[in-house]
This record gives C-alpha cells, structure tokens and sequence, in this order.
C-alpha cells in the first residue's frame, strides 16, 4: 500500500497537467496505519526498518512533492493513517470522521505519527491523543488545526472539489514555488526565513505567470496562466 | 509607505516616555499589502529585492524595537498586510475585519506574510489561506491564534486603548526586557531557552524596577515606576 | 517546594509500579508560582540564580521522566504555577481555574513561564498573557492548547483517573520509549525527527510488551504486559 502511495505521489508529478491530488479512501475507513501482521517478529528487524523507512518516504513525499495533496477524510484515520492526514496540505473530513493514534493500546507508541501530528496540533493535543490513544472527533480536529475543513458526509466531495479547482486556477509554478518555500522557510529561524522567503519574492516576479498575474490585475482582467516555470522575457 | 512605517516605528523608540505603538488604519482596508504597481518587470530585480528587503525589515523591526506594538483591525488585512498583523504582538480585530493571502490568485504567492503567518497560526490554518486565498473570518482568526481579540466595531478603539493602558502601567525596562527574551527563547531549543530565561529573571530582580514592584506587593501598595533600565542600588 | 516537588518527581521513577504521575493541591490556588518574599534584594543574586535554576529543573525534569505527568487543576495557576500546568504530558481543570502570567504587574516578567507557555498555545495568546497578566479562562485555555480537558468541579478527578487508569493500561516501557521519543523528535527538523522516530519504531517492535501488543491484538485477546524494557526473545 504505502509502495503504490508512493509510486501514485510521483506519477506525471512533472506533469504541466498534473495541478493537485486526492487522497480518498472507499468504506468506512480513511486509513488505519499499518497492518499489523507485518509487524511481528517472524518479519524481522530489518523487514520492519523498511516498512517504516518507505513510511516516513512517503509522508514527506506529500510535503514535498510541487502539488498540493488534500486528504478527503469520511470515516476513521488512526495511527499512520492520521499521520497520512497530518502531513497533507489540506484536509476536508465528514463530521463523523475520526482521528486518533491508538498504537499505545497494542504496545507500539506511534512514534513516527507524531512527528506529523506534533507540528500540526498543541503538543498537550498531540500527548493525550498519543498517551490514551482517544480518537478526536472532526469538530476538535479542525479546532486544533489537524484538518482543515468539516462538512456533512452529502458534501464532501463537492468542497473537497471546490478547494481543488481554486488550486487549480492558480499557476503550477508559483504554486509549486509556494509549497515548496513554505516548507524550506518554516525549518528555519525567523531572520533565514525572511531571507529565504524574499529571495522567492523576487524570483516569483520574475517568472513569466509571475508578471502576467500582476498585469492581468492592473489591467483588471483574468491572467492566462502559461503553467510553465519559465522565467518573463522583459 | 514601509518606509514611513520604519521611521515612524523608530520615532523616540529609546525614549522613556513610548510606552507602546498602535497601528491603524482610515477607511474600510486595514491594509491590503504592497501596491502591485510597484511590482511590474519595469522596476527590475533590484527594485523588487529593495522592496522585500525593506518589508522584511519593517516586520521584524516590529518584533524587535523593546515596546509592544499592537495591530488595531478594522476592515481587510491581505497578503503583506495580514502579514503585519501577525508580527504584531497584540491584534484586536473588529468582527466584519477578515485576513487573507490572496497573491496566488495574481500569480505572486504570499511567501514573506507565510513567515509571519506560518509562525502565528496552525500550519494547516496557514496553508489553506496561502493555496486557496480565501479570507479568514475574524472569529476563525481569533480561534487560530492571528489575532488577540475580535470587538463590536463601536467599541475597537476603547478596546485596544485597555490593553494599551494596562502595558502602560507597567515598568517600561520590565516589559522590554520581557518582550526580547520571548523572540530570543522562542528561537532556541528548550534547554537553551530556560538558561536564557533564567539569567533574564535574575536581572529583572536587578532592576530598579524589579526590587521595586517586589516590594510595593508586599508592602500592598501601588509600585512607583522608575521605567529606567537602572539597577537597584541594594 | 520546588525542591520537594523535584524529590517527589524523582522517588520511584525507575520503578516498574510507578505508571503516572498527578500534581494536585488543596485550597482555591492550584500555584501561584514564586514566593515573592524569597525574590527580594536581600536573599541576594545567587539566591535568585538557585531559585530560578531548581525551578527550570523541576519543570524539564516533568517532561523528561519516564511516566506522563497530568496536573489536576481546580482554581488558579499564574507565573510559574501556570508553567507547571503547561509543562505536564496532560491537564484537567475545572470550569472555574484560571490560568495567567502576572508577573509584568510586579515588575517580574514571566520569562521563565513563557519558555514553556509560548511552546504550549499559539504565540499571540502567549503574548497577550505575558504583556498584559490578564487571566485566560479555563475555556479559553482549552481552545489554546493550554490544557487537555475542561470538566465541572465535581467530576474533576473521576475525569483525571479515567486518563490516568487508561495510561496504566498501556505498558510501562512502551510508554516511556513514546514520551521520550515525542520530546527528542519535536526539538529535531523534520526529517532528523523522522530518522529519529522510525528507528525507535523498530526498537519498540523489538520490545516484549510491543511483540505482545501485536500478538494480542491478532489474536483478539487481552495484552499481558511486563512493563519491563526487555527485548522479546523471538
């Protein structure tokens, strides 16, 4: 599963056409982390440093791949499938989703979840949830910042598609500029940041969808995007 | 117009007698971030870098000069202008005020507000704006942390004059002190942080200040600044 | 008291009977931090330096033993009694608590208090708390992230061992790999953390209580725990 994630997040990522993911799931689970079985001991120690190795991959994978990955949540997220939701850009769940990461309960802490979930929520959010294992429902999730969005179940498609299409009307490179940046910038400390971030400020102006937005706003019309990462001529 | 900021920011800021710095604005915008005009290719590289720089600048002075400054919100707060509110130390926001970071839509994404913006609000919070663009509402500003308080527009001003007075009864060297460790241990790991804050409380009991208000609590009286950074002569 | 708190902290913590941890206190104030009487010029600089070094010992000390620490708080917590609050694992409070950082009015800052309260809620509440010493209430608390649970007086420590029984049924070792792994991690870059926390997933597979765990979940039965740290023989 993880290996056809992976291999999913990287098709036509290069792709002028390809301008946003989804990742959805069928039935009444979003995702609910690892399988087990895998990890017993008959695997062994180094068929587990692999699973959680190609793991880790593809968490960040989502952050750092140019297009933005919005989970579309309708049912239970827990443990690696919470992390799955923690590290997307965006993600819309139905009310009656459900987050939480339970490995404590079955003598696996989820430590790698953490990771993801410790900088997307409060830490006394992220500790209790990793200490008791209690699922947050979708109201605290987007409350603590976890998700991004809670809708009734009839509508989840229709706004995950909604924050889709805004993405989409955008330009690939200046948003795959942004993604990127924003990633690069908040590992640093304020003053890197700012320089980090200013020096994109510049190179964005200079790319051709860069000048085209401003001009297309001055001149009060809609920009025709070229979604190449091509710098403007003049 | 940053510039002006710069220079009236820096206006009597070692003065004994600046307590505090409102910002505001006249009219329905709070500010809605740089003059897209000033952005075009006919100002070339180098302007674009002189103004990012200069923007830069002016956010991080606003976290450095030793008063707080308070952002006073009324109306709309995009791209750099939400950006300002977040390097604010206080923001009070009336509830028709909304916050946004719409430069992706005019092919310019909000990279520099993301520093500020990325470091005051839940990251899922902060990429939503930067991808989508939409607005904030003032109550979900509030809820996520980009603003200190929402206000009836009728009662903006008399609010944030309370938070400025009750800065102002405090001692000035005691509130300066207090606002440049916070950045500084902000920026350090834990251990590293209680060592600098701990250094930092003894001097504070050092300053006149500090022995003083010490003793005007348990004498139960009112305490009589000195708001110089002197030190106590016992 | 600080020195009491830290024996206490420390008297079995390497015992397997030991699980968690509860501070609680009798009386309408939870802690009111500092006893301001021992901050005067008399007692002296190095006094001071003592005072404030015990203190921060006693709060990385809470975050950094093996079982989680829950403060169980009915009434007030301000200075460096609202640090405690902030640096437990989790925290109940009644309806009725208040939580703040006074110590401008005093002409004492709460720089120590802000290394652990400005790591705990998003940076503006922080800094409306430090600047102003005004009180946030226990609803406000939780929405910040302050503390894990809000419940009425009377049911504040049936609530408080629902989350302790529920850590106590989780295995001591499995526990203490989790909450130490959270704490290394979080002060690590993305990616370090990640390395960080896949490896200590492998390690906890390789415990007899994680190998346990997953044993008994397969085969839909109770976990028998050790709670010993030893490696599973298989």
């Amino acid at each position: 599963m993880l290996e056809s994630l992976r291999e999913n997040l990287l098709t036509d990522v290069d792709s002028d056409d390809l301008r946003v993911v989804i990742i959805s799931a069928r039935g009444p689970v979003f995702s609910s982390g690892h399988d087990l079985k895998e990890l017993t001991s008959a695997q062994g120690r180094e068929y587990h440093t692999r699973v959680f190795h190609t793991c880790s991959e593809v968490m960040t994978l989502i952050q750092d791949i140019p297009v933005p990955v919005i989970a579309m949540v309708n049912g239970v997220a827990t443990a690696a499938g919470c992390q799955l939701v923690a590290s997307c850009d965006v993600a819309v769940a139905t009310e009656q989703s459900t987050f939480a990461t339970p490995g404590v309960n079955v003598g696996l802490f989820c430590s790698t979840p953490a990771v993801a979930i410790g900088r997307a929520v409060p830490r006394k959010v992220a500790m209790e949830m990793l200490l008791t294992g209690s699922p947050l429902s979708a109201h605290n999730a987007l409350l603590h910042g976890l998700i991004s969005k809670v809708v009734p179940e009839d509508r989840l498609e229709e706004e995950t598609l909604l924050i889709a299409q805004r993405i989409c009307q955008a330009s690939r490179p200046v948003v795959a500029l942004g993604k990127a940046t924003f990633q690069r910038q908040m590992s640093q400390g304020r003053d890197a940041a700012y320089a980090t971030a200013s020096r994109v400020m510049v190179d964005n102006l200079a790319l051709r969808d860069g000048q085209e937005g401003i001009r297309a706003f001055i001149e009060k019309r809609k920009p025709v995007w070229s979604n190449k990462a091509e710098k403007a001529h003049d």
